[in-house]
C-alpha cells in the first residue's frame, strides 16, 4: 500500500532566509523527515504549492481536490498551513471521494529544533493507514473528522466543534 | 479517552553518561517528547523498568502483562527495546486482553539528533487510537499484528513474517 | 577572570511565535547556550535590550557604550544583530575604553537546528580572553578589528575592508 | 592564514551504530560542524586516526607529533578524546615546535543534540588564531597551557594544576 503525500507549504516547511533575515519557503523538508523517521511505508511525494495557508485561494483548493481525485492511491496525506487547514478539509470532505485523506501540519517550522512536525508526520501517516474513508485533520496526537474541527486561534490548538 | 503509556527502556530512552563515556539509562525522555509533539491527547505515563530489552526476563514480561491487565485504560502504548519487542508482543498477544496495545521504540536514542523516536511516538499514539483490539508493533511508519512480525537483525528493520 | 556578556537581541535570539506564526523576541537563549557548551569560564549576563539591530538607535548605542564603560569587567562580549554590528563596533571602538570587547551574533537564530550561534559564542568567549584591548567583531571563526570590518550584505558574510 | 585540523577520534566523533546498538567510530563530523558554524577561516582537515583516547599508544602520539612537525601550517587544532588529552598535549608541548597547537574535544558526542562539540570547536579555532606559540588544551570556554592542565575525572572537567 503506497501512501500519496501532497505538499502545500505552511509552517511545516518554512525555512530561514539567512540573507533577508526572515522566514520564507524554499524546499520541502519532507524527504529529510521521512529519512529521519526511517519511514518504511512506501510514500510518493508531490509538491503542489509552497505557500502560507492564509494566502491559499479557492483555485488552490480546487487544485488540491483535483489532485486527490486523480491520484491512483487511496490513502493521502496533505501537509498544510494550520490557519486554513479546516477550510481545505471542508472542500475535500464535501467532495466525498472514496479515499482516506489526512491533513497535517506543524505549529513550529520543522527547521526549528522545537518543532512538532516529525511527531505530526508520524501521526498522520499512521491515521491514514488505519482509518476508514473520509477526510481528517491530524494535529498533535489528535484526529478530527473534517466536519468536526475548528482551530482555536488564541490557544493555537485544534478542537472539536461540539 | 486517556491513553496509558508504559515505559520499559530500550534504545528509545538511552542517555549519554558524560563521566563514564558510554550509553546508560537515566530518566525517560517521554515527557519531553510529548511536550515537543505538543501532544493534546490525555496521556498517563508510568515507568515499569528502564532496561535494555536483551536483558528482559520472563518475570519482566509478566510484570508488563499484569500492568496492561490492571490498567483502567483500554488503549496502551509501550516503549520497548527493539531487540526483543516481538517477544513481549507475543506474551501480550496470547493473553488476549480486551484492549488495544501498541509497542514502539527507536532505532536511535531520542537524545541523538538523528533519532526516529519522535516519529515513532506520534505513530504509536495514533495507531493505538484508530485500531481495533489487539496487540501491535508500530515502527517506522508501519504497524504489524503481534503474530505477524519479526525483526530483521541484519537490516535493523521490522518485517511481516509472510 | 569574569567575562561580562551584554545581550542586545539580533538574529541570535529570535524565537518563533507559535500563535502569530512569525519570528519575534522573547527571552535570550544565552543561558541555555552556556549550559550546552558546558562553559566553565565565569560569565555575568545582562540583557540591555532585545531588538532587531536595524531598529537600533544612537541612544541604544550610547546605552551599550555606557554599560561597557561602567562594567567592572575588563573583558566583554556583546551579542548583536548582524545588520548594524559594525556600526556599534565603531561607536565602541572610537571610545577607546581600556577593555577587550568582542561583538558576535548569528546568521541563523539559535532556536533553529542549523544555527551558527553556538559556534560563534564559543569563538567570541575565546577571542575576548586572548586578545589585547580593543573592539572586535567575531563571526564564523574570523575576528576583525572594529575599524577593519564590513558586512557584505549580498553574501551575508563579514569581510576585511582592505 | 590556513589552520590545519587533525582528527584523532574521541567522544567528539562517536556515532551511534543502529544495528549493533552501541557507540562506535564511523566518519568524522568535522565538515558538518564547520558548515554549521559557517566557518570562514581557511581550514585543512586530515584524519590521523579514529580511536578512543584510552586506546591511544605512544606510537599514535608520535604519529600526531610528526604530523604537527611536518605540517606547513603554523596553527593547528587537534580533536582528541578527553581521557588522555593532557598526555598528548605533554608529548607535543615537550617537543617545543615553533607553532600554536590547540587540542579540543567534547564531553558529549557531537551527534547528540546536547553536545558541547560545536561550542568547543568555535573556541579552539579562535584560541589557535589569537595565542602565541605553544601547546594548549581548550575545553568548555577555558584554555590551559599543556603543562598546567589536568582532567578531573570525577567531575569530568579540566582544571589548572595549581
Amino acid at each position: 500500500m503506497t501512501i500519496r503525500v501532497f505538499i502545500t507549504g505552511g509552517t511545516f516547511d518554512k525555512s530561514y532566509d539567512e540573507i533577508g533575515g526572515r522566514l520564507h519557503f524554499k524546499d520541502t523538508h519532507i524527504q529529510e523527515m521521512l529519512r529521519l523517521g526511517r519511514c518504511r511505508v512506501p510514500v510518493e511525494v508531490r509538491t503542489l504549492m509552497m505557500i502560507d495557508s492564509l494566502e491559499m485561494t479557492d483555485a488552490d483548493r480546487e487544485l488540491i481536490l483535483q489532485n486527490c481525485r486523480s491520484a491512483v492511491e487511496e490513502r493521502i496525506v496533505i501537509t498544510h498551513g494550520t490557519d486554513t487547514m479546516t477550510e481545505t478539509a471542508r472542500v475535500l470532505g464535501e467532495a466525498r471521494l472514496p479515499k482516506t485523506i489526512v491533513l497535517t501540519g506543524a505549529m513550529v517550522p520543522y527547521a526549528f529544533g522545537s518543532s512538532d512536525g516529525l511527531f505530526n508526520l508520524g501521526s498522520a501517516l499512521s491515521f491514514v493507514q488505519a482509518l476508514a474513508r473520509g477526510v481528517y485533520v491530524a494535529m498533535n496526537g489528535r484526529c478530527f473528522a473534517w466536519d468536526d474541527v475548528v482551530k482555536n486561534r488564541e490557544l493555537g490548538v485544534f478542537e472539536s466543534r461540539r
